[in-house]
């Protein structure tokens, strides 16, 4: 007979982000219980107990947290009224519905941010249909302008660069959106990411900052330390900082930043529990993103978030694999030595992350090399 | 809908070294399945899918083995004529019976090794009651003595010394076993393990030598690098390698050793499985026992097995905890920097391990406190 756990989280979603944040759990001796439509998910696949049920399903929800001693979330698609409903009936959720919505609705997040004073780019946020009010602004910001849906999007979905009036008409995104989050394009020399785990307590730990590479808005490449000056790298962690002050998020914040070439930072959006550019400290990190995001719910202390190599990579797996064999390109993909294979045991599709390889190495150059080695011999190239 | 695992591995027995071996197949994408009599083991606790079954009834290991590409053990318990008819009848066994015998039978080993002329303790292997000859024995080697049953013990169980012919005729554990392996009491400076992973193609990568610190037979605590000189260090790795090629052991092999007050390496019993004096890799080494069980029984390219630290120590936590509530000490334990903290989800028992914690340090000495005091907070003192 087993014996009590620790503690039980529940993880709203059973993505890759619980199915890692499960690996980290059974250490620790917590449960982790996740909500899930599909009883195949990846987070049950890894032997999460499953729940299932949607996460717009007040009445599954409800039933969900009962279990558990606090509930958290693999993604920003549960709606805030389902949120502050578990509030109301007295169960722990963390983050707390007020910090979510920072996540949920990036319109939110920028007027906060632009009203504190932090650096985000020009933006105007109106209603759909607001045609010259985007015009107007593009003539003083320029075209292109950046169009987001400021709910709903990730992945390089709900984010489109609009060259001029007559894109913006044309532009599916604009049509479906009911809001438009309208910016001025910045010119990114960089991306960052500053990851933050932080207690209901307040203490907060940093981990050092991440360069993320994007292709067509979907997140390629991680690489820690990011190769920056250590004063902007001491910027990034002061905004990352003040952020999640305000937010008051507990558990891991990811706070998206950009470099541009003027050396400028600019915040670009957050989310409220663990994060892509964060896969990375399973290997590189003293503590990974998952142990402290379980921590922080929990209000345990933190563990060090202190890089344990010199310099490390991450290069995600992108489907389609078409008829790669994973049972025959595994094999291959592990003879590249001190590169750390994660699948997800998700079916593949094109541009949907099914997997991700760490290395960890002297040099950036060589983790880089070690990391891409790996993928290409698994993807089959 | 979850994408096909990359292999399904099978693990006679659900302890906690196939709850570890299932965090590290979660990242592989591999399903471990684990044959176990009860619901709540410790990996089915975990995650990895349960079986339920004893490893002693013939028709249930068969059934499981039809489940899985390779069978593999998370103890020695399973009777050598099952796993010569789950061969017989075309499932991969790894460790293939021929190398797991080594381990199931400690009278088999030492007249083998002895026979190879490796070094051993001086020892007679007889049939139970056959007292004159034991005494002969201690005639010549002195007393006391210390008496082993070949088969089935583990964590002190099974091994008692022995002071004179009177002790002999008063112990159980003598009148219990069928046949007695009685070995000259060896001067033990200190003990060591030596992991191996090998694949069944050959390949083979040793772990740096892991010192074990003994408490009345049980292991306590584990140190690596072993404090011991470089020549030691590579005797006892070429003795580990000799091993490994003589059994053919495939997946982790441990081989325990005694180093005499006089320097010299004795090899005492191994282990066809990853093994508790392993669990230091975890945080320690590049790639863990587990992982590289997983990638040795499949013949897949093994991990490195370099450290990634300066110094690494593993503390055990041993029941009975009594009335210690793990919620309550949990937090207190993690308060404790760069400790590593893995639960069993065992109930616990006097002697019974239920976890252990590891911290790695840039000394032995400050990696060992930090382990300790990690684990005196979690059960209560």
């Amino acid at each position: 007979m087993s014996s009590a756990a620790s503690a039980v989280v529940g993880m709203i979603g059973g993505g890759q982000l619980s199915r890692m944040t499960h690996q980290a759990a059974i250490a620790l001796g917590i449960d982790l219980h996740v909500l899930a439509d599909d009883p195949e998910a990846p987070a049950a696949a890894a032997g999460a107990t499953p729940h299932l049920g949607g996460h717009e399903d007040l009445d599954a929800v409800l039933a969900f947290a009962r279990q558990c001693d606090v509930v958290t979330l693999d993604h920003e698609l549960t709606p805030a009224p389902i949120l502050r409903a578990l509030v109301d009936q007295g169960h722990v959720v963390r983050p707390h519905p007020d910090a979510a919505r920072f996540a949920q609705d990036k319109g939110v997040a920028r007027v906060a941010f632009a009203e504190a004073g932090l650096p985000v780019p020009a933006f105007i946020l109106v209603d759909r249909g607001q045609t010259a009010e985007v015009t107007e602004f593009a003539a003083e910001h320029g075209w292109p302008v950046v169009l987001k849906a400021p709910t709903g999007g990730y992945d390089g979905r709900g984010v489109e660069v609009i060259d001029d009036a007559a894109a913006l008409e044309r532009s599916e995104l604009a049509a479906n959106s009911g809001r438009w989050l309208v910016e001025a394009a910045v010119p990114i020399e960089i991306e960052l990411a500053v990851l933050v785990a932080r207690r209901p307590s307040g203490e907060t730990r940093l981990y050092p900052v991440v360069e993320t590479v994007q292709t067509d808005g979907i997140c390629t490449e991680l690489i820690t330390p990011a190769r920056i000056p250590a004063d902007v790298a001491d910027q990034a962690a002061s905004l990352a900082r003040r952020i999640a002050e305000m937010t008051g998020a507990t558990g891991i914040l990811a706070v998206e930043m950009f470099l541009t070439h003027d050396g400028e930072l600019i915040v670009n959006e957050i989310a409220t529990r663990p994060h892509n550019s964060g896969h990375i400290t399973i290997e590189s990190a003293a503590t990974s993103q998952f142990e402290n995001h379980l921590r922080a719910v929990l209000d345990w202390p933190l563990g060090s978030t202190e890089s344990i190599a010199p310099a490390s990579a991450t290069v995600n797996v992108l489907g389609p694999l078409g008829s790669v064999d994973l049972a025959e390109t595994v094999p291959r993909a592990l003879e590249v030595e001190d590169a750390h294979l994660h699948l997800y045991r998700k079916v593949s599709r094109p541009g949907r992350k099914i997997g991700h390889v760490t290395a960890r190495a002297p040099t950036i150059e060589d983790a880089r090399a070690a990391a891409h080695e790996c993928v290409e011999r698994l993807v089959g190239r």
